[in-house]
C-alpha cells in the first residue's frame, strides 16, 4: 500500500516536472528508501523500524511531559530575563521556548545562563533546577519507559511465535495421521511433509530428525513429540567420528609435526605465553611513544616499522601458523578471536611493508596497538561485553541502515530547503555570529561553521551527523533560522527528535541484549549449554528397518549408517536468540503452554477430526500431503514474517 | 577508622597552621563531609555511597576499555592532523589525547573536526567512526554493565536479609520455647520478647500480632509461623469500625451538608468535571499568551491576575473545600495528588495577591500553569512515571546529598587550586581565546566564560555544575590549563569521571526502580495488592482467654475488644520496597528457603538444643528473655545495618 501510494505520487510528480520543464520543491525523492527497505535482505531493518513504531507511544507520551516542562520554564524564563537587553536568548516568548528546548539537549549551556549569571548569581537556580528535572530525571525516565516497553515487546513476540508454532504443529499433525491411528504419526508421513517444508534436507537428516523427535522410541510420533519439529529442524547433523584432527590421514612426518603443533597450542600455558607477548609488545610501544620526536615520519617508522615491531609481528605470525597447523584451518577460523588476531597481524605486517616503501603514509601506526585489545579477553566482564557486541552486530547493522535512511530522508529535504546559501560571515547580530565569522589567516579557532552546508548528499550527511551528536547543534539551527527563515527551526527540531527516538531505542536494545546475555550465562552453566546445543542420536539399523519400511530409502541410507550396528550422530543447534530464549523463559513457557492447553480444552478441541487418510500408500506426494505441507509452510511463512518483520 | 584518621590529619594540620602562622594548601577541609555523612540521618546517603563503591569495578573496567579506544584514536589523530598548523587540537600527542577525551563527552564537537574538515571532507570518517564506537556503543554498554551489576546487588541484598532474618527467628525460637514442648512457643514468651524488640507496642497490638502469626489457631506458635514475625511487625492495626466518615458525630445539618459534599466528590463524574475545568483553564492560558504584549508587567497581570485566573482559582478553591469537607482533612491529605492540588491552588491565589500589590514581581506567572500537570494523571503511563518519581524521592535526596558532598570536596580543592586568577581576556592564542574575550559593550554573545571562577563556595558550585552538564566543559578546562598549569586538566578530568560514575548509577537506579514498579504492577492486580497490604484479624474473647491466661493483661484488653464476642481488626502493611520485593520474588524466595533448609539439614541442625526454660513463670522479664531479646534485637540491628548501610 505505502509503496503503491509513494509510486503514484512520484509518477504524478515526474509528469508535473516534465510538463513544467523545471524542477520544483521535490521532497518525494526523500521517500525512495522505502523501496530499498522493502527487499528480502532488509528483514532486520524492517524489524527495527517496527520496533521504533511500537516504542513510539511511550516516547511520545514522555515527550509530551518534557514539552510541558519546557513550556513552563520557557514562560518563566521570558518573564525573568526578557527585560535584559544583553540577553538575546529570551527576547520573545518564542526565543525563550527555543532556548529552553535547546537547553534540553544541553547544547547551549552554559552560554544561555551567562548573561543572567553576570547580573546575579542567583539566576543560576533557574537553570540548575531546569536541567536537574528535565535532563536527569525526565530524560532518564524516558529511557526507562522505552526500555520497559522494549523488553515487554520482545517477550510477547517470543510467546506469540511459540504458541503459533504449536498451533501449526497441531494442524499439521491432524492432517498427517491416519484414521486408524489418530494419535501417532508414521515416518512416511513425516518424511512426506519434510520434503515440502525443507526440500534440501537429505534422507539421512530426515531420519535423524525423526529419531530425535521420537523420544519414546516407539517408531511413531505423538503430537507431544511432534511439537518439537521446529526446534529439531534447526539442528545440523554430523557423524560422531568427524571430531578427529585434520592431519589424521597425511604423511607420517607431517603428522608428527602437526601433532606437536597441536599439543603446543592446546597446552594450557600457551595462551598465557601469548598474553605475555602481547603485554611486552604494549610496553615496547609505550617506550616508543615516549621517545617519539617531532618528525612525524621518523617517529612513525620507529613506532611501526622498527626492529621490535618486526620481532613481535614475526612472533604473531608464528603463533597464527602454529595454530592453523595444529587445529586445522576450519577450526582456527571458527573462532571470532582467531579471525581478529589473524586480520590484525596481517594488517600490522602490511603496515611494516607500507612504511618501508611509502614513509609518508604514517597512518598505519594505528595497526600495531590493535592487538592489545586481545588482552581484554582475559577478564570475564570484557568477554561478556565483546560477546554482547557480537550478538548485537546484526542489530547494529539494521540500526546503521535505519540511520542512513533517516539521514537520506532529511538530507534530501535539507538540500531542497537549504542548498545554495552562503553561510560565511552570516548571522550578524545574532548569538551565533562568532561561529560563522570567517578569518582568512585563521587566528581564531571558531568561524568554521560556514562549512556545515547542505550542498550535496555527503556534506548534508556530515552536517546531520553533527546534529545527531547534538553538541552545538543550535549554532547550525540558529544560523539557518537567521539566513533562511525562522520556520527552518522546525526541520532541525524534528531531526533532533527523530534521532533521539532512534538512539533511545538503540540504548534500550543494547541494555536488553546485554542483560539477556548475562542472565542467560548466570542461569546456564557451560556444561548445560553444551548439552543444550549438542544433541546425540544413536541409530540402530534394526530399529530403523522397523519404522522406515521402504527398501529404496534404506538402500540410500546404507552408505551413512552402520548396517546391522549402531551409528552415532551429533546434532549442533545454532546459538541463536530464539534457542537461548527457549532456555531462558523455560518456566514461563510451561505456564504459556498450560494456558494454551486450558484454552484448547475450553474450545472443545478434538484431535482426531478432519483427518487426512495418511495410511493410503499412494499419497506420499499426493494432494493431502500438499495441503499439510502448505499448512506447515504457511505457518512457517507466518513465523518468518514474525521473526523478520517484527 | 576513616573518621579517626581524618581527624588525626586535620589535627596535625591545624597545629602546623598554628606554628607556621600562615595558611597553606589545605585540602583536608574537603574531607569534612565525612563527618556529616556518618550521622544517623544519612543512612540513605551511606547506602548510595556503598552502591557506588559496589558498582565501581564494572565502571572502571569499562573505563579501561574506553581509554584504550581514546588512546588508539589519539595516536591516529596525532599522526593524521599534527602536520596542519591551523589545527591546534592535535599539535602534540598529549593535546591529541586530551582532544579525544573531550570528544568522548562530545563537548568539543564539531569544533575539533572543523579544521581537518576544511582540508578534506573525508577526514570526517575519523571522527564519525570514533563517536559511533565510543559514544554510541561503549558508553551504552557501560550503562548496561552498571545496570546489570546494580540489579544483581539489589536482589542479592534482599536474599541475604531474608535468610538472615530466618536465622534470627530460628535462634530466637530455640531460646523461647520450653523443654517440655520444644516445637511450640506460648503467648507469654512471645509477649516477653516483643517487650524488648518493640517496646512501644501496645498490649492490644501484641495480641493481634500473635493472632496474625498463629495461622493454625492452635494457641501456640510453631517455628514455621514464627518466621513471619518481621513481616507481622510492620503491620499497623486499627479497629474495623474506624472507616466511617469524620462527620458522623456532628450536628445534624452539618452532617447533611457534609454528606452532600461527600456524595458529590465521590460521584464518578466529579473527577472528569475537574479535568474539564483544568483543560479550559489551559485553553484560557494559551489565549492569554497569544495576546501577550511587549510590556512585561501588563502581560503578566493579564496572564496571572485577570478575571479568568480569579475565576479558575476560585473554582479550584471550591473544589479543595468540597473535598476537605466531604472526605475529612486526614483522608484528603493522605493523597499526594491532593497535597499537590492544594499547594498549587494556594500558590496561584498568592500569585494573584502579589501581582495586585507588587506588579513588578512578574515571576509568579509560573504558578498558574502548574495545575495543568494534573491532566497527565489521566493516562496510566504518566501515573506509572509519577509513581516511580514518588518511589524515587528518597533515592533522589540521597543522590543530591552525595552530589553536594562531591561538589563540596571538589569546590574546596578547586578553591585551593584556582581561586584568585583573573580569567578575563586570558588564553590568548589558544582554541578557547574567543570565549574569554570580554567586550564591555556586549556586542558578542560569547566572552562570558571569565565568570566561571572558584572564588567562593557558591561560584565554585555553579562552575562545577557547568562541568557536570559537560557541554563546553573543555573551555573551562583549557582556560585554567593555560592560565594555571597544564596539570590542572587532571582536576577537571577527575571531576568529569566522578560525576559520570554517579550519574550512571543514578540512571541505573531510575531504570531499576521503574522496571520494578512496572513488573510489580503487571504481576499484581489491584485486588491482590489490597489483600496483600491489608490483613484482617478476628479476635474471639474465649480464644484469647485460652492462650493469654493472664488476668491483668485481659483486664487491659477489655476496652479494645468485645468481651464475650468477636472483634475485627485491620492491619495495614506499608507499601515499602521490601514488602513489594517479597511479593515480586515469591518464586525465588521459595527456592532460597528450600536451599537454606537443605543447608541446615546437612549441617545437622537440631531445633531443640540450647533451650531456655521458657516455662518458668518468673522469667517473663528475666535474664533468659533478655538473651532472647538480644538475639532478636541484635539480628534486627544487623538487619537495620543491612538496609541502612548497604
Amino acid at each position: 500500500m505505502i509503496k503503491c501510494v509513494t509510486l503514484g505520487i512520484m509518477f504524478v510528480e515526474a509528469i508535473v516536472v516534465l510538463i513544467r520543464q523545471s524542477s520544483h520543491f521535490r521532497v518525494t525523492r526523500a521517500l525512495r528508501p522505502i523501496f530499498l527497505v522493502d527487499t528480502r535482505h532488509c528483514g532486520g531493518v524492517r524489524r527495527f523500524i517496527r520496533q521504533i513504531f511500537q516504542s513510539l507511544p511511550p516516547i511520545l507520551d514522555m515527550l509530551g511531559l518534557l514539552l510541558f516542562c519546557v513550556s513552563i520554564y520557557g514562560l518563566l524564563g521570558y518573564f525573568l530575563f526578557s527585560a535584559d537587553p544583553h540577553d538575546q536568548h529570551f527576547t520573545t516568548l518564542h526565543d525563550s521556548f527555543v532556548s529552553m528546548f535547546v537547553l534540553l539537549t544541553t547544547a547551549n549551556f552554559p552560554d544561555v545562563m551567562m548573561p543572567a549569571y553576570s547580573r546575579s548569581k542567583w539566576f543560576s537556580i533557574f537553570f540548575i533546577s531546569y536541567l536537574s528535572i528535565v535532563l536527569y530525571v525526565l530524560m532518564n525516565l524516558m529511557l526507562a519507559v522505552v526500555y520497559e516497553t522494549f523488553t515487554r515487546i520482545e517477550k510477547e513476540k517470543f510467546r506469540k511465535l511459540l504458541l503459533h508454532k504449536r498451533k501449526a504443529c497441531q494442524h499439521a499433525f491432524r492432517l498427517l495421521v491416519s484414521k486408524k491411528d489418530p494419535n501417532r504419526m508414521k515416518f512416511k508421513q513425516f518424511a512426506g511433509v519434510l520434503r515440502y517444508y525443507m526440500p534440501k534436507l537429505s534422507t539421512r537428516d530426515t531420519v535423524l530428525m525423526f529419531k530425535e523427535l521420537n523420544t519414546s522410541s516407539s517408531g511413531t510420533l505423538s503430537l507431544e513429540e511432534f511439537y518439537s519439529v521446529y526446534d529439531a529442524a534447526l539442528l545440523k547433523w554430523d557423524a560422531q567420528f568427524s571430531q578427529i584432527p585434520w592431519f589424521h590421514t597425511t604423511w607420517a612426518p607431517v603428522q608428527t609435526m602437526c601433532q606437536l603443533a597441536h599439543d603446543l597450542v592446546t597446552w594450557k600455558y600457551f595462551e598465557y605465553i601469548i598474553y605475555g607477548l602481547i603485554l611486552s609488545n604494549g610496553i615496547a610501544m609505550i617506550a616508543r611513544i615516549i621517545e617519539a620526536t617531532n618528525d612525524l615520519e621518523e617517529s612513525a617508522r620507529a613506532f611501526s616499522a622498527s626492529w621490535d615491531t618486526i620481532l613481535f609481528v614475526g612472533l604473531y605470525v608464528l603463533e597464527s601458523l602454529l595454530k592453523i597447523v595444529g587445529l586445522g584451518i576450519m577450526q582456527y577460523f571458527s573462532s571470532g578471536w582467531n579471525i581478529y588476531d589473524f586480520t590484525v597481524t596481517l594488517a600490522a605486517l602490511l603496515g611494516v611493508v607500507i612504511l618501508y616503501f611509502v614513509p609518508s603514509f604514517v597512518y598505519v601506526v594505528v595497526l600495531r596497538p590493535l592487538r592489545l585489545l586481545r588482552l581484554f579477553k582475559l577478564k570475564k566482564r570484557y568477554r561478556d561485553v565483546f560477546g554482547t557486541l557480537v550478538l548485537l552486530t546484526p542489530l547494529m547493522c539494521s540500526t546503521a541502515i535505519v540511520m542512513l535512511v533517516l539521514y537520506y530522508f532529511f538530507a534530501i529535504v535539507g538540500m531542497e530547503l537549504f542548498a545554495g546559501y552562503n553561510m560565511r560571515n552570516c548571522c550578524i547580530n545574532t548569538t551565533v555570529e562568532d561561529f560563522y565569522k570567517y578569518s582568512a589567516n585563521g587566528s581564531t579557532a571558531l568561524g568554521y561553521y560556514y562549512l556545515n552546508t547542505f550542498e550535496n548528499l555527503m556534506t548534508s550527511g556530515i552536517t546531520l551527523f553533527e546534529l545527531t551528536i547534538v553538541n552545538n547543534w543550535f549554532i547550525l539551527m540558529n544560523g539557518y533560522a537567521s539566513v533562511v527563515s525562522q520556520w527552518s527551526r522546525a526541520y532541525f527540531m524534528l531531526f533532533y527528535i527523530s534521532t533521539m527516538i532512534v538512539l533511545t531505542i538503540v540504548v534500550a536494545s543494547i541494555l536488553e541484549a546485554f542483560r539477556f546475555r548475562i542472565q542467560y550465562k548466570r542461569q546456564t552453566s557451560k556444561r548445560e549449554e553444551e548439552k543444550m546445543l549438542h544433541e546425540e542420536v544413536h541409530l540402530k539399523w534394526e530399529e530403523l528397518q522397523s519404522w522406515v519400511q521402504d527398501f529404496q530409502l534404506l538402500e540410500k541410507l546404507r552408505q551413512d549408517l552402520v548396517v546391522g550396528g549402531t551409528a552415532t550422530f551429533i546434532g549442533v543447534r545454532p546459538r541463536n536468540r530464539e534457542v537461548l530464549q527457549r532456555r531462558m523463559y523455560r518456566s514461563e513457557i510451561e505456564d504459556w503452554m498450560h494456558e494454551a492447553e486450558l484454552a484448547e480444552q475450553s474450545e472443545g478441541y478434538i484431535p482426531s477430526t478432519d483427518l487426512g487418510d495418511g495410511d493410503d500408500d499412494s499419497i506420499a506426494t499426493g494432494s493431502e500431503q500438499g495441503v499439510i505441507a502448505d499448512t506447515v509452510v504457511q505457518s512457517d511463512g507466518y513465523q518468518r514474517n514474525v521473526t523478520i518483520n517484527s
